[in-house]
């Protein structure tokens, strides 16, 4: 029980310092990045003023006048006067920045102008996405339990089914519920917070963010005149957050429940099993445990030994 | 024997199928969106047209014209005249876009214009993402042998260096290697073919890439007026794929030395091993070989049963 109370709090406190890495992450976004915002949009404010004054517009002064809107745009700073009172570099937005840099999600709607901003990008991603994999991972395991082996364990002592059935009900459930709970539910909630989405607009919006794709075409939270911006916007880095868990989720749901089809070694190309212990080898030698290891790799069904590349983040 | 080369042949057929799916859907993007993004490059011109010809600019009609503008901006589609010769959904585009799309980069300088191609991404993402990291995890699995395993012994007969000492030699010359050669090395490369990319721009594209955080701002060949646009295209996807391959490569033979040197214990939740077990329970009872499993993975140090949020996408 201590145990459990222990590797709790621990928990706890891996998620608060997660916090701490994207407030400090936020504060330092916002302290480089506001000052060369501002400037900038200075620029473009007397730029427009100056095209406006000018006599006669022609076709090339309009160009050069465009060029330059388009080139502020490219970095989030729209020559529009209802944008121009928020800030993409407030303290909610660069929040929200340092999450889509660390969940590897990276909208790209807002990126930094500064080399100073650049330069912190990669030093803060570096750190950061490996760490919140370790986080969303801890959470996921805690989660486990309570949704996964405790309703499939349920399932089977209540209604009496089989492994594979319980497990494949169980499945289809939890898919159900995530698919209503975090894409048809969102979705019905953006279109109608976000006056130009449409249902489509929203479904691709949340299946392009919980696939860390993030084209960053639709971005909540960006219209101008939007009320409670800042609330808003940490809501949704908590959807992103919690989806993210539940993607993670639904993989390990997944691949445990392929593994008791055999699903796993109908789709495993057949060098895999050789190349596992083939890889080993070297490993062998160093110690007991890794020999051990080396004998549990090679079984075809382990879904923990199928690694993928998108790890390639921790 | 016979089984090496049959394993070396589906691998083979494996890499054709994820090219023939690229291909496809490069193609269906290219079909879908060409018309929607003439249209729109016809609409935005006229516009320009009318706007040159009005006897005065006011404030209002500048917004109003500038609105319409960083609209199209947004979708890729720029008012500039040089821009408007190259299409961003021309084969080679349509399918440096698929990829980005199945890697989960996803830069986002172009988007689906039309509900069709936002459906069609949707579906071809869901499939495609898995797709990937399948093709991924077959072509690492190979590769480890040549790179890690066969450096590690050869390090171990040749020099006479302890299995630790080998592994983390071999680890910081595989990381060195991977630094300059997909890093420092490509970003001299883009920063002298993108003129206006510096070489800090360049690396900041490298590490934003390689993470799939994809952020959008550095994209090559989008100048006007590249030479070989299409062939540079398609080098940038070998780039993508080759240098994914290298950071998973990259993981595994760090996960693997630090499983070696004890790291990975010391930075486990002392709950995850617990979890392990407990979560193993209701397989354990389906068959024999799931008992064995549960055994394995409780061992903490086996690097393979540190799955990670990540694989979301897979």
């Amino acid at each position: 029980m201590s145990s459990w109370y222990k590797s709790w709090i621990l928990l706890t406190g891996f998620i608060l310092f997660y916090v701490a890495y994207l407030l400090f992450g936020a504060f330092v976004f916002s302290t480089i990045e506001r000052p060369v915002e501002d400037k900038l949009k200075r620029d473009i404010q007397v730029l427009k003023e100056e095209f406006l004054n000018q006599s006669c517009v022609n076709a090339t002064s309009l160009e050069n006048f465009l060029e330059r809107v388009l080139q502020a745009n490219k970095y989030g700073i729209s020559i529009l006067p209802n944008s121009s009172a928020s800030s993409n570099w407030d303290l909610a937005s660069s929040l929200f920045f340092a999450n889509t840099l660390v969940t590897t999600v990276g909208y790209g709607h807002t990126t930094p102008l500064s080399d100073t901003g650049k330069a912190f990008s990669i030093f803060y991603a570096l750190l950061g996405v490996p760490f919140t994999m370790l986080v969303l991972t801890a959470c996921v395991q805690r989660l486990m339990h309570l949704v996964t082996y405790g309703p499939i364990s349920m399932c089977r002592q209540k209604i009496g089914l089989e492994p594979l059935a319980a497990t494949a009900v169980h499945f289809a459930i939890l898919l159900l519920v995530v698919v209503l709970g975090f894409f048809v539910v969102p979705a019905v909630v953006f279109s109608y917070i976000e006056d130009t989405w449409s249902f489509l607009d929203s479904i691709y919006f949340c299946f392009i963010t919980l696939c860390t794709i993030g084209l960053g075409d639709y971005v909540p939270g960006e219209n101008p005149g939007q009320n409670f911006r800042s609330l808003y916007k940490i809501s949704v880095m908590v959807y992103l957050f919690v989806g993210l868990m539940m993607m993670y989720l639904i993989l390990r749901a997944f691949h445990r429940m392929a593994d008791l089809h055999g699903l796993t070694s109908f789709f495993q190309l057949p060098h895999c099993d050789e190349d596992i212990e083939e890889d080993k080898e070297p490993i062998i030698e160093a110690g007991h445990e890794d020999q051990h290891e080396a004998e549990d790799s090679a079984k075809p069904l382990d879904p923990a030994s199928q690694t993928s590349y998108n790890t390639i983040n921790r």
